[in-house]
C-alpha cells in the first residue's frame, strides 16, 4: 500500500469496522481531538495494556496505581503546569484564524524557536520576519494559553481544580504513601494508566492528537547514587538496543552494557527500562523503532537523560514514549509545595529520589500498529485487505464458521465455539459466503478461522485457516487447543 | 465486629494498606470526594471489572464502547442533564452553610418532596414550615445548582462542553453507528466501563458518594414488541430472584418464570437481565442483596420498570445497580436534538428501540464487597483481621513465603513463586515473622500462603495455609498447581 494513503485506509477502516470514531458524530458542532473506540478497539486497547502490564508492570514488580483524572490547582501550580503549560497564540484579524505563533515562526524562519519566550517577545519576532497570515491579513498580539481544562468543584465555586494534563503527577503526590504501603525499597516503579487531558489548539490526525487520551505511565523511584549499583541490569545486558543518540542522522543498534560503557546512556538503570520498554514493544509486534536522543533545546531544563520511543509512519516519526531522566523536580517542587518530607530511606541513607519516566501513550501506539499491520494484498485477480496484527493483540484469536446454514453445521460450529471461547476471543459468524466472512475476518486481523463443513459430521475434522498465508488444514477437533495454544507467542520473551 | 465501627474498620484497612485514600492528601485543601485507588485497590477493582465484563458482557455477547468522558453541551441539552440535573440549593446567611432545600424541607417534616419543583415553591415550603439553618440563622434564597462540571474547549472559549454525568450517554449517542458496525440485531447490549462526574453538594461516605466514579453500564435494545418473545430466557427460567416488590416489607425468593407469571416483573427480557445481575454479584460473593422496586414517586418519569439493585452495609441499604427501563425516552430525545434518524429494522419492522439499562457503581460496589469480607476474629488470646474475600477477587491468590531468610530458602521459595506467577497473581514476602507474614496476607484477602522450610529441601513438600480455617497441610511442589487450580470457582456457574 503507498504511505501516502495509508493514513486514509486505516481511518476508513476505523470507521467502517468501528475500531474508533469521532465522539457524539451525530451533533456536527461537536469538538474536535474525541475519540470513541468502538468494540474492536475496545479489545485491542485493552490487550495492548494488559500486554503493558505483563511485560513492565508485573515483569518489573511495580506498585499499580489507579488516581483521579481531577485535581486541585494547588498540584498543577507546584508542577509548573499553571504557569508554564501554555501555548503562544495569535489570532488574524481579517479571518479570525488562531494560530500557534511559534509555529507560524518557525515555518516562516525555518529555524527552531526556543520554548519559554515572553508574548512581547514573539510580537517582536512576527514583526521583525513581518509574519502575516496566510490570509494577507495582519496578525493581532500574542497571548498565552493554558492548556490545562480548569474549573470548579462544590456550590460555592471557589475550590479550583484542573484535569490533569499528564497521569504521572498523582504518582508524585501519591509517592509517599504508596512507598509506604508497599513497604518498597529503591529502587522501585510506580505505574498508572489512565486518562490525560489537554485543550490542543488544534488536534489532528486522529488518534496521534487528541484532547482527551489515554496514558501509560512508569515513574522509577531511584537513588541517583546507585543509578549504576543495578543487579537487575545482568539479566538484560546483552539486550540490543535501537538508539540515535544527538548528531547521529540514523540509529545504531547497539547491546545494553556496550551503550552503558560507551556513556551514550547514563547508567544501568536507565538502559534497563529502555530495555524493558523496547522489549514490550517488540512483544507487540511494532517494527521501524528507534530511541532518539533529545538535543538540549528540545528536552526540558531538569531533563538529565531524554529519550524519545519513536515510530515510522506514514505521517513521518511519532513519538510513542517520552523517557526522561527528572531529577528530583518534581518531588522536589511537591515537597515544597505541601511543606511534606518526601525523603526515604535506602538503607541508612535519607533521600529524595529521583525519577526516570516512561511516559507512553496508548492511543497513538494502538494507530501505529493498525497502520503497521494493514496490507492490501493482490489474491488472483482479487484484492484483500488484511490487518497482520500480533495474534496477541488481535481483537478476535479465533472465528468459528459452518460452512452453510443448514445440516446441523450451525449447532455443532456453535458447539465448537462455545467450548473455545473459555480459552479465547472467539466470533461466530453463519452469514454470508465463506470467502466473504475470511475477508471480514482478515481485515480486523483474527489470526485463524476454522470452518465446520460435511466431513467434519463424518470424521470429526474442520478446516483451519491462517489469516497471513491464506493456507487451510484439516485438522481433528480435539486437536484444536493444542494447535492454537501452539500458536501464541509464549509472553515471557 | 460490630456493626456500628465497620465503616472504620474498612476505612482504617483502606488507608494502612493501600486499597484507596483520599486524592492529593498531601495538600489539605483538596476538595472532598475524589479517591485513588493504590496497588490491592487496583487489583480488586480490576478483576470486578473483568468478572463483570465476563459473566455480564461476553456472556451475552454484548458490544463494549469505550467513549471520551468530555461531551459537547448540546448532548446534555437533549439528554435533559442540562434543564434538570439539578439540586435545589440554599444558603445559610449567618454561617454560610449551603444545604439541599429539599433535605432540609424532608428532614423537618418527614415527607418526601417530589422532584422538579421550581426555586420559588421551594422558597414557600421553607417559609410555610418556618425551616431555619440548624445554627439558628435565617435561610435565603433556593438557587438550582447543576451538578454536572462544564468548562470550555478550544481558544476561543466557545464551544461548551461537561463531563458525563453518567457513562450511558455515550451508548446512546454512538448506538445508530455500533449497531452497524457490528451488524447487530434487537436485542443486543452495549456495554460500557468508564468513568462519571458529580458536582456533588456532600460527598460522603468515602467510595459510596464521590464526584469522580467508575461506572460499569449496561443498555440492552430492544423492540418492546418482542420483549416477552425471549428465547434465552428458557435457560434461567428457574434461577430464583431476591425481589422486593412495592409494597412489601420484605424481599421475596422467586424463580424467574413465577415472577414474569405474576407479572411482579413485566417481561421475560427484564427477567433475564435481572438475573444475569444477581448471578454476576453471586460470583462475587456478595450476600445480603435485594431488587427493590422503586415507587412511582421514586422513578423517573419515563421509566416503566424499575428495580434497585440494593446491599445492606454498616450504613444501611446501598444502591449498587439501578435497573431501568427508560422506554424511548434517551434514542427519542437524541434522535429529535440532532435530526438523525436513530431506528432500526427488527425483521422487517422499523423500530425506535427501548432501552432496559444496568447502571452499576464500581466503586459502591468494591466498598461493599470489602465491608462484607472483613471479619475480625479471636485466634487464642490473639485477635486477627481476615478479609474473606471470595479468591476470584482477591489482590493477590497465593503468597509464597521462605520459613527463615538463610540456607537456600528464599532461593527455592523465590522459584516457586516465579514458576506459580505465570498463572496466579503472587506475593512474595520473606520480612518479618511467619506469623506476621500470615496475618499481613489475612488482612488483604490471600486465600493461600505456601511456606517453604528444611523439609522441602529435604522431601520437596512445602506447607500450604488457607486464609479461612487456617490450617496448614504439607504438599507436594509438582502438585501445586493442581491443588491451586481446583480451589478457584468455574467461571461460567
Amino acid at each position: 500500500m503507498e504511505k501516502a494513503v495509508k493514513y486514509e485506509k486505516v481511518t476508513e477502516l476505523a470507521l467502517r469496522r468501528g475500531f474508533y470514531f469521532p465522539s457524539a458524530e451525530i451533533y456536527p458542532s461537536t469538538p474536535a481531538g474525541f475519540f470513541e473506540y468502538g468494540p474492536l478497539g475496545v479489545a485491542l486497547k485493552r490487550k495492548f495494556i494488559e500486554l503493558w502490564r505483563q511485560y513492565i508492570v508485573k515483569c518489573d514488580n511495580m506498585i499499580e496505581l489507579d488516581g483521579t483524572v481531577i485535581l486541585p490547582e494547588v498540584v498543577f501550580k507546584h508542577s509548573g503546569h499553571l504557569d508554564n503549560f501554555v501555548d503562544p497564540i495569535v489570532e488574524c484579524k481579517k479571518c479570525k484564524t488562531i494560530y500557534r505563533a511559534d509555529k507560524l515562526i518557525e515555518e516562516k524562519t525555518k529555524k527552531q524557536i526556543p520554548e519559554g519566550l515572553s508574548s512581547d517577545e514573539f510580537d517582536k519576532l512576527l514583526e521583525k520576519y513581518k509574519i502575516k497570515c496566510p490570509c494577507g491579513g495582519e496578525l493581532g498580539k500574542v497571548s498565552k494559553f493554558n492548556m490545562m481544562f480548569s474549573f470548579t468543584v462544590g456550590p460555592r465555586k471557589s475550590e479550583r481544580v484542573a484535569l490533569r494534563p499528564e497521569t504521572c503527577q498523582n504518582i508524585f503526590i501519591d509517592f509517599a504513601r504508596l512507598f509506604k504501603v508497599a513497604r518498597a525499597k529503591l529502587p522501585v516503579g510506580i505505574a498508572q494508566v489512565g486518562k490525560s487531558f489537554r485543550n490542543e489548539i488544534s488536534p489532528r490526525q486522529s488518534l496521534i492528537r487528541t484532547r482527551e487520551f489515554t496514558q501509560a505511565e512508569v515513574e522509577v523511584f531511584f537513588n541517583p547514587a546507585s543509578a549504576n549499583n543495578f543487579s537487575k541490569f545482568d539479566m538484560i545486558k546483552g539486550y540490543k538496543l535501537i538508539l540515535q543518540p544527538v548528531g547521529k542522522k540514523k540509529p545504531i543498534k547497539i547491546s545494553a552494557s556496550e551503550a552503558v560503557k560507551k556513556k551514550i546512556i547514563s547508567s544501568k538503570l536507565v538502559a534497563y527500562y529502555l530495555v524493558l520498554l523496547q522489549n514490550f514493544y517488540d512483544a507487540c509486534g511494532l517494527k521501524n523503532y528507534r530511541f532518539r536522543e533529545l538535543s538540549k533545546d528540545e528536552k526540558a531544563f531538569y531533563a538529565k537523560d531524554a529519550w524519545d520511543f519513536e515510530v515510522e509512519t506514514s505521517l513521518g516519526w511519532i513519538e510513542l514514549v517520552a523517557c526522561n531522566n527528572r531529577a528530583d523536580h518534581d518531588l522536589g517542587a511537591h515537597a515544597k509545595g505541601s511543606k511534606q518530607k518526601l525523603e526515604v530511606m535506602d538503607g541508612d541513607q535519607k533521600v529524595l529520589p529521583h525519577v526516570f519516566e516512561l511516559s507512553l501513550g496508548v492511543d497513538r501506539s494502538i494507530y501505529c500498529l493498525l497502520e503497521q499491520a494493514l496490507v492490501e494484498e493482490k489474491v488472483g485477480k482479487d484484492k484483500r485487505l488484511v490487518l497482520r496484527l500480533d495474534p496477541k493483540l488481535s481483537p478476535y484469536f479465533v472465528a468459528v464458521f459452518p460452512l452453510v446454514n443448514k445440516d446441523k453445521l450451525p449447532e455443532t460450529a456453535k458447539k465448537i465455539a462455545g467450548s473455545l471461547s473459555c480459552s479465547y476471543d472467539v466470533f461466530y459468524d453463519e452469514s454470508g459466503s465463506i470467502g466473504k466472512r475470511y475477508r471480514r475476518m482478515d481485515e480486523i486481523g483474527t489470526p485463524f478461522c476454522i470452518t465446520i463443513d460435511h466431513q467434519t459430521l463424518k470424521d470429526d475434522t474442520v478446516t483451519i485457516r491462517d489469516r497471513d498465508t491464506m493456507e487451510q488444514k484439516r485438522i481433528k477437533i480435539k486437536e484444536l487447543e493444542k494447535f492454537l495454544l501452539s500458536m501464541i507467542t509464549p509472553v515471557l520473551s
